[in-house]
Protein backbone atom coordinates (compact mmCIF):
# COMPACT_ATOMS: atom_id res chain seq x y z
CA UNK A 1 0.00 0.00 0.00
CA UNK A 2 1.35 3.56 -0.58
CA UNK A 3 0.02 6.42 0.22
CA UNK A 4 -0.88 9.45 -2.08
CA UNK A 5 -0.04 13.16 -2.38
CA UNK A 6 -3.71 13.69 -1.67
CA UNK A 7 -3.45 11.85 1.86
CA UNK A 8 -0.72 13.84 3.03
CA UNK A 9 -2.22 17.28 1.63
CA UNK A 10 -5.36 15.98 4.14
CA UNK A 11 -2.71 14.91 7.30
CA UNK A 12 -1.62 17.89 6.66
CA UNK A 13 -5.02 20.01 7.89
CA UNK A 14 -4.66 17.53 11.21
CA UNK A 15 -2.85 20.37 12.98
CA UNK A 16 -5.53 22.51 12.99
CA UNK A 17 -9.23 22.09 14.82
CA UNK A 18 -10.54 22.95 11.38
CA UNK A 19 -9.08 19.68 10.27
CA UNK A 20 -9.40 17.47 12.81
CA UNK A 21 -13.13 18.00 13.07
CA UNK A 22 -13.64 17.31 9.56
CA UNK A 23 -11.53 14.43 9.69
CA UNK A 24 -12.09 13.18 13.30
CA UNK A 25 -8.73 12.13 13.59
CA UNK A 26 -5.37 13.92 15.17
CA UNK A 27 -1.76 13.33 14.72
CA UNK A 28 0.54 12.10 17.86
CA UNK A 29 4.14 12.13 17.55
CA UNK A 30 7.30 11.01 18.46
CA UNK A 31 8.01 6.94 19.88
CA UNK A 32 7.46 7.57 23.47
CA UNK A 33 3.46 8.52 22.44
CA UNK A 34 3.53 5.52 20.49
CA UNK A 35 4.82 3.51 22.70
CA UNK A 36 2.03 4.50 25.10
CA UNK A 37 -0.04 4.05 22.62
CA UNK A 38 0.50 0.30 22.43
CA UNK A 39 0.33 0.33 26.41
CA UNK A 40 -3.00 1.30 26.32
CA UNK A 41 -3.97 -0.65 23.66
CA UNK A 42 -5.84 2.77 21.54
CA UNK A 43 -3.64 2.02 18.64
CA UNK A 44 -2.90 4.26 15.42
CA UNK A 45 -5.07 4.07 12.18
CA UNK A 46 -1.74 4.74 10.25
CA UNK A 47 1.75 5.27 11.14
CA UNK A 48 4.18 7.81 8.95
CA UNK A 49 7.82 7.15 9.11
CA UNK A 50 11.01 9.23 8.36
CA UNK A 51 12.59 6.28 7.29
CA UNK A 52 16.22 8.63 7.48
CA UNK A 53 15.17 8.65 11.46
CA UNK A 54 14.67 5.04 12.58
CA UNK A 55 16.67 3.86 15.62
CA UNK A 56 16.28 0.29 17.44
CA UNK A 57 13.85 1.62 19.71
CA UNK A 58 11.61 2.86 16.65
CA UNK A 59 12.14 -0.33 14.89
CA UNK A 60 10.99 -2.41 17.99
CA UNK A 61 8.23 -0.03 17.94
CA UNK A 62 7.01 -0.58 14.18
CA UNK A 63 7.89 -4.71 14.25
CA UNK A 64 5.04 -4.07 17.01
CA UNK A 65 3.05 -1.92 15.67
CA UNK A 66 3.02 -4.56 12.40
CA UNK A 67 2.17 -7.49 14.03
CA UNK A 68 -0.98 -5.40 15.17
CA UNK A 69 -1.45 -4.61 11.29
CA UNK A 70 -0.81 -1.30 11.86
CA UNK A 71 -0.97 0.81 8.08
CA UNK A 72 2.65 2.04 8.14
CA UNK A 73 3.71 4.47 5.52
CA UNK A 74 7.21 6.30 4.92
CA UNK A 75 7.20 9.51 3.48
CA UNK A 76 9.66 12.10 3.04
CA UNK A 77 11.21 13.88 5.78
CA UNK A 78 9.58 17.30 4.16
CA UNK A 79 6.31 15.46 4.22
CA UNK A 80 7.06 14.37 8.34
CA UNK A 81 8.00 18.38 9.05
CA UNK A 82 4.58 19.30 7.37
CA UNK A 83 2.61 16.99 9.21
CA UNK A 84 3.87 17.65 12.47
CA UNK A 85 3.21 20.10 14.72
CA UNK A 86 7.02 20.43 16.72
CA UNK A 87 9.71 22.35 14.77
CA UNK A 88 11.72 19.02 15.33
CA UNK A 89 9.85 15.69 15.01
CA UNK A 90 11.22 12.53 15.48
CA UNK A 91 10.75 10.62 12.60
CA UNK A 92 7.32 8.74 13.46
CA UNK A 93 4.06 10.37 13.26
CA UNK A 94 0.68 8.18 14.39
CA UNK A 95 -2.49 9.13 12.76
CA UNK A 96 -5.67 8.17 15.84
CA UNK A 97 -9.28 8.29 15.44
CA UNK A 98 -10.90 11.02 18.02
CA UNK A 99 -12.77 9.07 19.66
CA UNK A 100 -15.40 11.93 21.70
CA UNK A 101 -18.42 11.30 23.30
CA UNK A 102 -21.51 13.27 23.50
CA UNK A 103 -23.04 12.51 27.47
CA UNK A 104 -25.62 10.75 25.60
CA UNK A 105 -23.84 8.36 24.43
CA UNK A 106 -22.46 7.40 27.52
CA UNK A 107 -22.45 3.79 28.35
CA UNK A 108 -23.83 2.03 31.56
CA UNK A 109 -20.86 1.74 33.23
CA UNK A 110 -19.41 5.31 34.74
CA UNK A 111 -16.21 6.10 36.76
CA UNK A 112 -16.69 7.17 40.17
CA UNK A 113 -14.46 10.39 39.94
CA UNK A 114 -14.91 12.88 37.25
CA UNK A 115 -13.21 16.30 36.26
CA UNK A 116 -14.91 18.94 34.75
CA UNK A 117 -12.62 21.28 32.64
CA UNK A 118 -14.82 24.68 31.84
CA UNK A 119 -12.73 27.45 29.62
CA UNK A 120 -9.40 26.27 30.50
CA UNK A 121 -7.48 28.21 27.71
CA UNK A 122 -4.27 26.88 27.73
CA UNK A 123 -3.32 23.37 26.08
CA UNK A 124 -0.27 23.12 28.35
CA UNK A 125 -2.83 23.19 31.48
CA UNK A 126 -5.54 20.79 29.62
CA UNK A 127 -2.58 17.83 28.66
CA UNK A 128 -1.11 18.23 32.41
CA UNK A 129 -4.35 18.17 34.13
CA UNK A 130 -5.39 15.11 31.39
CA UNK A 131 -1.98 13.73 33.00
CA UNK A 132 -2.98 13.97 36.53
CA UNK A 133 -6.23 12.82 36.10
CA UNK A 134 -4.76 9.57 35.06
CA UNK A 135 -2.53 9.51 37.40
CA UNK A 136 -4.95 10.23 40.18
CA UNK A 137 -8.08 7.73 39.26
CA UNK A 138 -9.99 10.50 37.09
CA UNK A 139 -11.28 8.05 34.70
CA UNK A 140 -13.45 10.46 32.36
CA UNK A 141 -12.72 14.27 31.14
CA UNK A 142 -16.08 16.69 30.97
CA UNK A 143 -14.98 19.43 28.50
CA UNK A 144 -17.23 22.41 28.14
CA UNK A 145 -16.83 26.06 26.78
CA UNK A 146 -13.74 27.50 25.43
CA UNK A 147 -11.40 24.86 26.92
CA UNK A 148 -8.21 23.93 24.37
CA UNK A 149 -9.10 21.03 22.09
CA UNK A 150 -8.12 17.96 23.83
CA UNK A 151 -7.11 16.87 20.90
CA UNK A 152 -4.14 19.37 19.48
CA UNK A 153 -1.01 18.54 19.29
CA UNK A 154 0.36 20.48 22.26
CA UNK A 155 -2.65 18.82 24.64
CA UNK A 156 -1.54 15.46 23.31
CA UNK A 157 1.93 15.68 23.78
CA UNK A 158 1.47 17.47 27.28
CA UNK A 159 -0.81 14.75 28.61
CA UNK A 160 1.92 12.00 27.43
CA UNK A 161 -0.76 9.01 26.49
CA UNK A 162 -3.01 9.70 29.21
CA UNK A 163 -5.55 10.72 26.27
CA UNK A 164 -5.53 7.12 25.16
CA UNK A 165 -6.92 5.73 27.80
CA UNK A 166 -9.23 8.68 29.10
CA UNK A 167 -12.43 8.88 28.51
CA UNK A 168 -13.21 12.44 26.84
CA UNK A 169 -17.07 13.34 26.48
CA UNK A 170 -17.32 17.12 25.50
CA UNK A 171 -20.95 18.09 25.70
CA UNK A 172 -22.86 21.57 26.56
CA UNK A 173 -23.21 22.73 30.34
CA UNK A 174 -26.82 22.15 30.17
CA UNK A 175 -26.19 18.37 29.33
CA UNK A 176 -23.90 18.08 31.96
CA UNK A 177 -25.77 19.12 34.39
CA UNK A 178 -28.64 17.04 33.22
CA UNK A 179 -25.62 13.69 33.61
CA UNK A 180 -24.58 14.87 37.18
CA UNK A 181 -28.63 15.16 38.21
CA UNK A 182 -29.56 11.86 36.91
CA UNK A 183 -26.71 10.00 37.61
CA UNK A 184 -26.54 11.25 41.69
CA UNK A 185 -22.62 12.80 41.10
CA UNK A 186 -21.91 15.32 43.62
CA UNK A 187 -20.93 18.20 41.76
CA UNK A 188 -17.67 19.84 43.91
CA UNK A 189 -16.44 23.39 41.96
CA UNK A 190 -12.74 24.49 42.54
CA UNK A 191 -13.06 28.50 44.13
CA UNK A 192 -10.96 30.40 45.89
CA UNK A 193 -13.45 30.96 48.21
CA UNK A 194 -14.77 27.73 48.84
CA UNK A 195 -14.49 25.10 52.02
CA UNK A 196 -10.78 24.02 52.24
CA UNK A 197 -10.70 20.39 50.84
CA UNK A 198 -9.31 19.83 54.16
CA UNK A 199 -12.83 20.29 55.89
CA UNK A 200 -15.03 19.65 53.73
CA UNK A 201 -13.61 16.94 51.59
CA UNK A 202 -13.54 13.44 53.17
CA UNK A 203 -17.49 13.53 53.22
CA UNK A 204 -17.10 12.88 49.44
CA UNK A 205 -14.44 10.09 49.77
CA UNK A 206 -16.57 7.24 48.78
CA UNK A 207 -19.17 9.04 46.79
CA UNK A 208 -19.58 9.75 43.15
CA UNK A 209 -18.30 13.27 42.27
CA UNK A 210 -17.57 15.64 39.34
CA UNK A 211 -14.78 18.32 40.31
CA UNK A 212 -14.85 21.37 38.06
CA UNK A 213 -12.37 23.72 37.36
CA UNK A 214 -12.66 26.87 35.43
CA UNK A 215 -10.63 29.72 33.33
CA UNK A 216 -6.69 30.78 33.75
CA UNK A 217 -7.77 34.11 34.02
CA UNK A 218 -11.35 34.11 35.93
CA UNK A 219 -11.72 30.49 37.55
CA UNK A 220 -15.59 29.01 36.90
CA UNK A 221 -18.57 30.61 35.72
CA UNK A 222 -21.22 31.65 37.93
CA UNK A 223 -23.62 28.92 36.32
CA UNK A 224 -21.88 25.94 37.75
CA UNK A 225 -20.81 27.81 40.95
CA UNK A 226 -24.23 28.04 41.63
CA UNK A 227 -24.96 24.63 40.67
CA UNK A 228 -22.46 23.14 42.32
CA UNK A 229 -23.17 20.90 46.07
CA UNK A 230 -20.12 22.24 47.66
CA UNK A 231 -17.22 24.92 46.57
CA UNK A 232 -13.92 24.00 47.79
CA UNK A 233 -10.63 25.43 48.15
CA UNK A 234 -6.72 24.85 48.64
CA UNK A 235 -5.67 26.44 51.48
CA UNK A 236 -2.55 28.90 50.87
CA UNK A 237 -0.92 31.91 51.84
CA UNK A 238 -2.55 34.67 51.41
CA UNK A 239 0.45 36.59 49.23
CA UNK A 240 -0.79 34.67 45.96
CA UNK A 241 -4.54 35.38 44.63
CA UNK A 242 -4.48 31.61 43.62
CA UNK A 243 -2.88 28.85 42.05
CA UNK A 244 -1.94 27.53 38.30
CA UNK A 245 -4.98 26.05 37.50
CA UNK A 246 -3.18 22.53 36.58
CA UNK A 247 -2.11 22.72 39.63
CA UNK A 248 -4.80 23.58 41.26
CA UNK A 249 -6.85 20.76 39.81
CA UNK A 250 -4.12 18.39 40.31
CA UNK A 251 -3.92 19.28 43.88
CA UNK A 252 -7.30 18.57 44.44
CA UNK A 253 -7.71 15.52 42.43
CA UNK A 254 -4.64 14.01 44.22
CA UNK A 255 -6.55 15.01 48.01
CA UNK A 256 -9.72 13.04 46.59
CA UNK A 257 -6.90 10.26 45.54
CA UNK A 258 -5.53 9.76 48.87
CA UNK A 259 -8.79 10.19 50.78
CA UNK A 260 -10.36 6.94 48.71
CA UNK A 261 -6.88 5.47 49.53
CA UNK A 262 -7.10 5.53 52.77
CA UNK A 263 -3.87 6.25 55.54
CA UNK A 264 -2.01 3.04 55.47
CA UNK B 1 13.31 63.21 31.57
CA UNK B 2 13.18 61.86 28.15
CA UNK B 3 14.42 58.46 27.34
CA UNK B 4 16.90 57.97 24.17
CA UNK B 5 16.86 56.00 21.23
CA UNK B 6 20.42 54.03 22.37
CA UNK B 7 18.71 53.52 25.88
CA UNK B 8 15.48 52.10 24.12
CA UNK B 9 17.69 50.03 22.01
CA UNK B 10 19.57 48.38 25.32
CA UNK B 11 16.09 47.30 26.65
CA UNK B 12 14.98 45.64 23.42
CA UNK B 13 17.62 43.13 24.45
CA UNK B 14 16.39 42.03 27.61
CA UNK B 15 14.19 39.69 25.89
CA UNK B 16 17.13 37.75 25.81
CA UNK B 17 19.37 35.95 28.20
CA UNK B 18 22.22 37.60 27.25
CA UNK B 19 20.93 41.09 27.30
CA UNK B 20 19.60 40.29 30.62
CA UNK B 21 22.77 39.17 31.82
CA UNK B 22 24.98 42.25 30.79
CA UNK B 23 21.96 44.55 32.06
CA UNK B 24 21.40 43.15 35.01
CA UNK B 25 17.91 43.84 34.46
CA UNK B 26 14.74 42.34 33.16
CA UNK B 27 10.64 43.48 31.95
CA UNK B 28 7.89 42.78 33.57
CA UNK B 29 4.60 43.40 31.49
CA UNK B 30 1.04 44.40 31.62
CA UNK B 31 -1.12 46.35 34.56
CA UNK B 32 -1.06 43.22 36.75
CA UNK B 33 2.56 42.35 37.26
CA UNK B 34 2.89 46.19 37.97
CA UNK B 35 0.61 46.09 40.62
CA UNK B 36 1.93 43.43 42.53
CA UNK B 37 5.22 44.81 42.04
CA UNK B 38 3.57 47.74 44.09
CA UNK B 39 2.13 45.06 46.38
CA UNK B 40 5.68 43.28 47.13
CA UNK B 41 7.09 46.60 47.45
CA UNK B 42 9.55 45.41 44.75
CA UNK B 43 9.57 48.57 42.37
CA UNK B 44 10.76 48.95 38.81
CA UNK B 45 13.41 51.16 37.80
CA UNK B 46 11.48 52.77 34.99
CA UNK B 47 8.19 52.08 33.76
CA UNK B 48 7.68 52.57 29.89
CA UNK B 49 4.17 53.23 28.25
CA UNK B 50 2.26 54.12 25.52
CA UNK B 51 -0.10 57.00 25.64
CA UNK B 52 -2.63 55.48 23.47
CA UNK B 53 -3.09 52.56 25.51
CA UNK B 54 -4.03 54.23 28.86
CA UNK B 55 -6.92 53.30 30.91
CA UNK B 56 -8.43 54.27 34.62
CA UNK B 57 -6.40 51.62 35.79
CA UNK B 58 -3.42 52.07 34.30
CA UNK B 59 -3.86 55.87 35.21
CA UNK B 60 -4.36 54.29 38.89
CA UNK B 61 -1.23 52.73 38.74
CA UNK B 62 1.45 55.21 37.04
CA UNK B 63 -0.48 58.01 39.54
CA UNK B 64 0.89 55.71 42.48
CA UNK B 65 4.42 54.71 41.13
CA UNK B 66 5.10 58.53 40.48
CA UNK B 67 4.41 59.34 43.82
CA UNK B 68 7.15 56.75 44.33
CA UNK B 69 9.53 58.82 42.10
CA UNK B 70 9.77 55.95 39.45
CA UNK B 71 11.35 56.99 35.95
CA UNK B 72 8.09 56.57 33.75
CA UNK B 73 8.46 57.44 29.83
CA UNK B 74 6.26 57.41 26.92
CA UNK B 75 7.43 55.95 23.82
CA UNK B 76 5.61 54.89 20.98
CA UNK B 77 3.12 52.16 20.19
CA UNK B 78 6.18 50.84 17.87
CA UNK B 79 9.08 50.54 20.70
CA UNK B 80 6.70 48.69 23.32
CA UNK B 81 6.28 46.14 21.08
CA UNK B 82 9.76 45.95 20.13
CA UNK B 83 10.67 45.58 23.93
CA UNK B 84 7.78 43.45 24.97
CA UNK B 85 8.06 39.34 24.62
CA UNK B 86 4.13 39.22 24.24
CA UNK B 87 2.32 39.69 20.83
CA UNK B 88 0.28 42.27 21.81
CA UNK B 89 1.49 43.93 25.22
CA UNK B 90 -1.00 45.73 27.36
CA UNK B 91 0.66 48.89 26.38
CA UNK B 92 2.72 49.43 29.82
CA UNK B 93 5.97 47.37 30.81
CA UNK B 94 8.40 47.83 33.86
CA UNK B 95 12.11 47.41 33.93
CA UNK B 96 13.21 46.03 37.12
CA UNK B 97 16.65 45.15 38.60
CA UNK B 98 17.95 41.56 38.67
CA UNK B 99 18.20 39.98 42.04
CA UNK B 100 19.62 37.14 42.20
CA UNK B 101 22.42 35.76 45.03
CA UNK B 102 24.94 33.44 45.65
CA UNK B 103 25.23 31.48 48.90
CA UNK B 104 28.16 33.12 49.72
CA UNK B 105 26.32 36.55 49.89
CA UNK B 106 22.89 35.31 51.70
CA UNK B 107 22.23 36.85 54.81
CA UNK B 108 21.91 35.13 58.58
CA UNK B 109 18.10 34.49 58.03
CA UNK B 110 17.22 31.85 56.26
CA UNK B 111 13.64 30.62 55.76
CA UNK B 112 12.97 26.97 56.98
CA UNK B 113 11.16 25.81 53.37
CA UNK B 114 13.62 25.87 50.03
CA UNK B 115 12.87 24.74 46.79
CA UNK B 116 15.36 23.61 44.68
CA UNK B 117 15.07 23.70 40.55
CA UNK B 118 17.69 21.61 38.88
CA UNK B 119 17.47 21.31 35.20
CA UNK B 120 13.39 22.44 35.03
CA UNK B 121 14.02 23.75 31.14
CA UNK B 122 10.56 24.75 30.69
CA UNK B 123 9.99 28.31 31.62
CA UNK B 124 6.29 27.86 32.26
CA UNK B 125 7.10 25.41 34.90
CA UNK B 126 9.08 26.77 36.66
CA UNK B 127 7.35 30.20 36.57
CA UNK B 128 3.77 27.47 37.76
CA UNK B 129 6.92 26.32 40.54
CA UNK B 130 7.46 29.93 41.86
CA UNK B 131 3.79 30.31 41.83
CA UNK B 132 3.20 27.57 44.11
CA UNK B 133 5.99 28.15 46.20
CA UNK B 134 4.87 31.28 47.31
CA UNK B 135 1.34 30.41 48.03
CA UNK B 136 3.14 27.19 50.06
CA UNK B 137 5.56 29.66 52.25
CA UNK B 138 8.70 28.52 50.47
CA UNK B 139 10.43 31.88 50.69
CA UNK B 140 13.71 30.91 48.63
CA UNK B 141 14.38 29.39 45.42
CA UNK B 142 17.63 27.44 44.79
CA UNK B 143 18.28 27.48 40.80
CA UNK B 144 20.95 25.15 39.22
CA UNK B 145 21.66 23.49 36.39
CA UNK B 146 19.78 24.45 32.84
CA UNK B 147 17.02 25.87 34.48
CA UNK B 148 15.11 28.22 32.74
CA UNK B 149 16.32 31.77 33.34
CA UNK B 150 14.28 33.30 36.28
CA UNK B 151 13.95 36.72 34.71
CA UNK B 152 12.84 35.63 31.25
CA UNK B 153 9.38 36.83 30.58
CA UNK B 154 7.73 33.90 30.38
CA UNK B 155 8.98 32.65 33.80
CA UNK B 156 7.87 36.20 35.18
CA UNK B 157 4.38 35.96 33.63
CA UNK B 158 3.60 32.45 34.61
CA UNK B 159 5.10 33.20 38.26
CA UNK B 160 2.21 35.75 38.73
CA UNK B 161 4.19 38.63 40.60
CA UNK B 162 6.03 35.69 42.99
CA UNK B 163 9.46 36.76 41.48
CA UNK B 164 8.91 40.22 43.61
CA UNK B 165 8.84 38.03 46.90
CA UNK B 166 11.35 34.93 46.67
CA UNK B 167 14.45 34.78 47.04
CA UNK B 168 16.11 33.65 44.33
CA UNK B 169 19.91 31.59 44.65
CA UNK B 170 21.27 30.65 41.74
CA UNK B 171 24.76 28.63 42.24
CA UNK B 172 26.35 25.59 41.46
CA UNK B 173 25.34 22.14 43.06
CA UNK B 174 28.27 21.76 45.13
CA UNK B 175 28.06 25.16 46.91
CA UNK B 176 24.49 24.56 47.56
CA UNK B 177 24.99 21.79 49.13
CA UNK B 178 27.92 23.79 51.48
CA UNK B 179 25.14 25.47 52.48
CA UNK B 180 22.94 22.48 53.24
CA UNK B 181 25.15 20.89 55.27
CA UNK B 182 26.30 24.49 57.38
CA UNK B 183 23.08 25.52 57.50
CA UNK B 184 21.54 22.17 58.70
CA UNK B 185 18.66 21.70 56.17
CA UNK B 186 17.62 18.46 55.59
CA UNK B 187 17.78 17.95 51.33
CA UNK B 188 14.67 16.00 49.94
CA UNK B 189 14.59 14.75 46.78
CA UNK B 190 11.84 14.28 44.16
CA UNK B 191 11.65 10.67 43.11
CA UNK B 192 9.30 8.33 41.41
CA UNK B 193 11.48 5.33 43.27
CA UNK B 194 11.64 7.71 46.96
CA UNK B 195 9.31 7.13 50.07
CA UNK B 196 5.77 8.11 49.58
CA UNK B 197 5.71 11.69 51.43
CA UNK B 198 2.72 10.13 53.68
CA UNK B 199 4.66 7.80 55.06
CA UNK B 200 7.93 9.40 56.10
CA UNK B 201 6.77 13.93 55.48
CA UNK B 202 5.53 14.23 58.65
CA UNK B 203 9.65 13.81 60.34
CA UNK B 204 10.66 17.03 58.31
CA UNK B 205 7.40 18.89 59.50
CA UNK B 206 9.65 21.22 62.04
CA UNK B 207 12.49 20.85 60.18
CA UNK B 208 14.82 23.06 57.59
CA UNK B 209 14.15 21.24 54.64
CA UNK B 210 15.40 21.84 50.45
CA UNK B 211 12.91 19.72 48.57
CA UNK B 212 14.19 19.60 45.20
CA UNK B 213 12.45 19.01 42.03
CA UNK B 214 14.33 17.96 38.99
CA UNK B 215 14.31 17.76 34.75
CA UNK B 216 10.81 17.27 32.88
CA UNK B 217 12.19 14.62 31.32
CA UNK B 218 14.80 12.57 33.47
CA UNK B 219 14.07 14.17 37.05
CA UNK B 220 16.93 14.95 39.39
CA UNK B 221 20.39 14.02 38.34
CA UNK B 222 22.27 11.03 40.50
CA UNK B 223 24.57 13.27 42.66
CA UNK B 224 21.20 14.90 44.42
CA UNK B 225 19.79 11.87 45.19
CA UNK B 226 22.71 10.79 46.19
CA UNK B 227 23.54 13.35 48.64
CA UNK B 228 19.88 13.67 50.18
CA UNK B 229 18.95 12.92 53.09
CA UNK B 230 15.54 11.33 51.94
CA UNK B 231 13.65 10.50 48.58
CA UNK B 232 10.17 10.68 48.73
CA UNK B 233 7.35 10.31 46.00
CA UNK B 234 3.36 10.86 45.70
CA UNK B 235 1.83 7.97 45.21
CA UNK B 236 -0.55 7.70 42.49
CA UNK B 237 -1.88 4.95 39.78
CA UNK B 238 1.15 3.24 37.93
CA UNK B 239 -0.72 3.89 34.63
CA UNK B 240 0.86 7.20 34.65
CA UNK B 241 5.20 6.90 34.85
CA UNK B 242 4.97 10.35 36.51
CA UNK B 243 3.40 13.82 36.81
CA UNK B 244 4.51 17.15 35.44
CA UNK B 245 7.34 18.09 37.21
CA UNK B 246 5.54 21.67 38.14
CA UNK B 247 2.51 19.68 39.31
CA UNK B 248 4.79 17.10 41.42
CA UNK B 249 6.74 20.14 43.13
CA UNK B 250 3.35 21.82 43.58
CA UNK B 251 1.73 18.69 45.38
CA UNK B 252 4.96 18.02 47.68
CA UNK B 253 5.32 21.72 48.41
CA UNK B 254 1.67 21.88 49.53
CA UNK B 255 2.00 18.68 51.57
CA UNK B 256 4.59 20.51 53.57
CA UNK B 257 2.58 22.99 54.01
CA UNK B 258 -0.14 21.44 55.50
CA UNK B 259 1.99 19.22 58.01
CA UNK B 260 3.03 22.66 58.94
CA UNK B 261 -0.15 24.23 59.58
CA UNK B 262 -1.49 21.02 61.32
CA UNK B 263 -5.38 19.75 61.28
CA UNK B 264 -7.66 22.32 62.34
Amino acid sequence: MSITRNEIKILKTLKTTKGRKKENRYIAEGVRLLEESLRFDHLPKMILIDQSQIDDRMENLLSTMQKKSIRIEKISSKDIEAVADTKSPQGIIGIFEKRELKTSELSLRKPRKILWCENISDPGNVGTLLRSALAFDFEMIFVSGSTADIFSPKVVRSAMGAIFKLKIVKDTESEIFKLIKTQNYSLLAADVLGKPIRVTGRKYSTKRIVLAIGSEAIGLTDIIKQKADEKIRIEHEKEIESLNASVAGSILMNEFYKMEKGPK
